[in-house]
């Protein structure tokens, strides 16, 4: 592709991708008769042995790709959790693609790892973090990970290195290490403390309350039995709003558990903790002052293009000893002093591209007003649908819902809600992922694209009723 | 942003971006004189307040980024690997930011599936790999990782679970796991045994040739021995193509100690495995059919913009074993049917965009016949630099050279060699980056820049001989 052939099919493809985030609503949300293997069928089995037009490859992404997407930006998307891409992201993954630098060291690309970390400090400040998680603090500091999974396996690695004094990064022996979560804390911990080494069975399931929340007390009670026994507690997940149910851990009162008995607090705010952006939603952030990392993701309810994860640590050397792979003896006291920063220090992978880009952009071309309008307007409908939910007596709302995400279920029996939720997927007109909270079978009703107005968590809402 | 707005300020961002690639000469390669902190000052301490113009965003990107990176792209980067973004895989990123979808299982957006497995079987051809990697085969498979790192560690911990029957998931006993490499193999697997718990002590170094290939015979020593004392080996990394200096374990060898005493080979080429697009080029695959795991980077020599790793496992059954991790608000029918492939438990994170689009856009738009013209021409100017380097007696080719890569240093001492590529690095001119062979210290003149032609390699070759 010429530079000239690069211009013409670049300004195509912005056209292409406006066209069909404006038009999304002509797509059905997904398309529940594709089969495993529909798409691959249609595509050549081998590769071509000549270049194409890129017009055919758009022809392609209308007639192949598009039918074959479940589309997350759809305003009838209630699945999952949101994934939007604002204007200004996209721009800024184009530009990060076309500088194609690498940020794994300071040196590879100076500029890749400064603005980073000044959007960290920038988000900081937007969000109201504690002042200990800058750049600019004693032992703090941010950076992007891909996805909260990679933050959470990083907040667990530092502080397996924190409670072995880095002996594990040697020996490798955590065979007496305990974790603690709830049923309720995201799979990424679980699948974190695997790959750590931890395992399952060193993963205590503390039990929650009505409202699906950590039991403090029962904490207090299992880390105090673990010790009698001669295991090694060392690290609390506290979920700030739960995948399942925006569930919230009571993270001061383990924050008091964890200080006492000096295990590694890491907050999981993947999906929520974009909601202190707006000022009476700032309570989010409730017990942040205590935790050892903490992390919540502008691709989720911010806008800015999957991947971006935002990791803070109050405790960058143990995050730094945990996944350097300088041998002591090279490390150096600018990297530690903060005044160079080696983000492959930071993360698990060793290369990083400029993910900064896309939430500078962000910010600086829309500020951070129209994201506080729609999170408003989300909580604003979520209420508004909990009120609707609560006037029909076929239904119950299974679980608090302060913020955008309302858990329903049929009175009836589990097999109902779930035959509501595949009848309604198979409208292909809304998409909705189930969940069970204690035994129950829920419909989650997740609001959070951008493109979501009150007809269409309506239009939701009614079709639940007919097929109810 | 409005879609208009959007739609003029992609169309300035394409141009932007081909006018930094085609004037990429206009700027050094890097900035010398860059401090810590430099770029950072340049910028606001604070968030800003209302959004700003587009041209102010980009007029930052030509007054404060460009200057504070090391460009990559650049024809006079002879430093690390390369890292090319070519024009259809840009528009590849591009795509895969606009549809914004979300591809950690099948069911959560198909097509981004489908194409990822078909891409993965297509470059399976191109490159000649052994078919038991394919999706279609009995027990193997493909999908792609954001980095080598993540490959390493997602074959460690495949080989970790099989090892252990699985049962490593559940408690996580790994302290008589023993892993073997060269001293010359990347960082990432030490840095990923670290990860999963096996530690640094745990992972032998066995002795290499004066190639710097490990000698297989010393393999089969050490798992004897290890064995012996009643350890139990489990993995062995088969580097072909070392970042230090493109050394070719002897993977066939390798591989006859890993049948017989059942270890997991992964075969590491993130480099060199490219090169087997080029017919002459595919003895790099030698020994390929008796690994379990294999992964190279067509971020690195093929264009594709970063992050774009290729893993394939014969094994996925290990693999899932391993990464597999099922909350209710992930179950799908397509997942339990077996039809399907859920990607996020082929990997680390949970989340993961649409990266198989660059590589499809890649491989339509061009083909492979402008990448197999780049890379004959790499290897003609590497050797042509070897004559011309041999030709001067203060100088010293330290290692083979088969492909892309000449490592050479002065005869006088190290301290020499070290100030030369300081000196040559302070010009701005050249990027050079340095490695340690048996000792030696090298200048490592890697050439891997679509934009190099014989020039910036003789111009980087007078500069040294200048400055030597």
């Amino acid at each position: 592709m010429t530079p000239d052939e690069f211009r013409q099919n670049g300004y195509a493809l912005i056209d292409w991708i406006s066209n069909y985030i404006e038009g999304i609503e002509q797509h059905h949300v997904s398309n529940p008769a594709l089969q495993p293997g529909d798409v691959r069928a249609m595509l050549p089995a081998h590769p071509p042995v000549a270049g194409e037009p890129f017009s055919a490859v758009l022809s392609d992404l209308d007639t192949v790709v598009v039918p074959g997407l479940t589309h997350w930006q759809h305003p009838s998307f209630f699945a999952y959790f949101p994934g939007n891409s604002s204007y200004p992201a996209i721009l800024g993954e184009l530009a990060s693609a076309g500088l194609g630098v690498q940020g794994m060291s300071w040196v590879t690309s100076p500029a890749c790892t400064e603005v980073e970390t000044l959007m960290l400090d920038w988000m900081q400040e937007l969000l109201g973090l504690p002042e200990r998680f800058r750049s600019d603090s004693a032992t703090g500091g941010g950076v992007i990970h891909g996805s909260a999974s990679e933050a959470t396996l990083a907040a667990i690695l530092a502080a397996r290195w924190r409670v072995t004094g880095g002996e594990v990064n040697l020996h490798g022996d955590t065979t007496k290490l305990v974790a603690y979560t709830t049923s309720q804390t995201h799979s990424s911990i679980e699948k974190g403390l695997r790959i750590a080494g931890i395992g399952s069975d060193r993963m205590r399931i503390v039990d929650h309350d009505e409202a699906y929340a950590m039991r403090s007390d029962e904490l207090d009670r299992m880390v105090r039995e673990d010790r009698r026994v001669g295991l090694i507690p060392f690290f609390v997940c506290s979920s700030r709003g739960t995948t399942s149910s925006t569930a919230f851990d009571p993270t001061r009162e383990m924050a008091a558990v964890c200080r006492r008995e000096n295990l590694w607090l890491h907050v999981d705010a993947a999906m929520s903790g974009i909601a202190a952006l707006v000022p009476e939603f700032r309570w989010v952030n409730d017990g942040l002052e205590f935790a050892d990392s903490y992390c919540t993701n502008p691709h989720k309810w911010m806008g800015v293009t999957f991947d971006c994860d935002l990791f803070w640590t109050a405790d960058r050397a143990a995050l730094i000893g945990a996944l350097s792979i300088l041998p002591e003896y090279l490390r150096s006291k600018a990297l530690e002093s903060g005044a160079a920063i080696d983000y492959r220090d930071w993360q698990i992978p060793l290369g990083r591209r400029f993910r900064a880009l896309k939430l500078w952009f962000t910010l600086r071309c829309d500020g951070v007003a129209p994201v506080q309008a729609m999170i408003r307007e989300h909580v604003r409908l979520t209420q508004l649908l909990a009120d609707w939910v609560a006037a029909d007596d076929r239904f119950e709302i299974v679980a608090p819902h302060p913020l955008n995400l309302l858990c329903l279920a049929l009175r009836s029996a589990n097999a109902a809600t779930d035959e509501l939720i595949d009848a309604a997927n198979r409208t292909g007109e809304v998409l909705f992922t189930r969940t069970v909270l204690d035994g129950r079978v829920c419909l989650r009703f997740s609001i959070g694209a951008r493109l979501t107005a009150q007809r269409h968590v309506a239009a939701g809402w009614q079709l639940l009723q007919t097929l109810a």
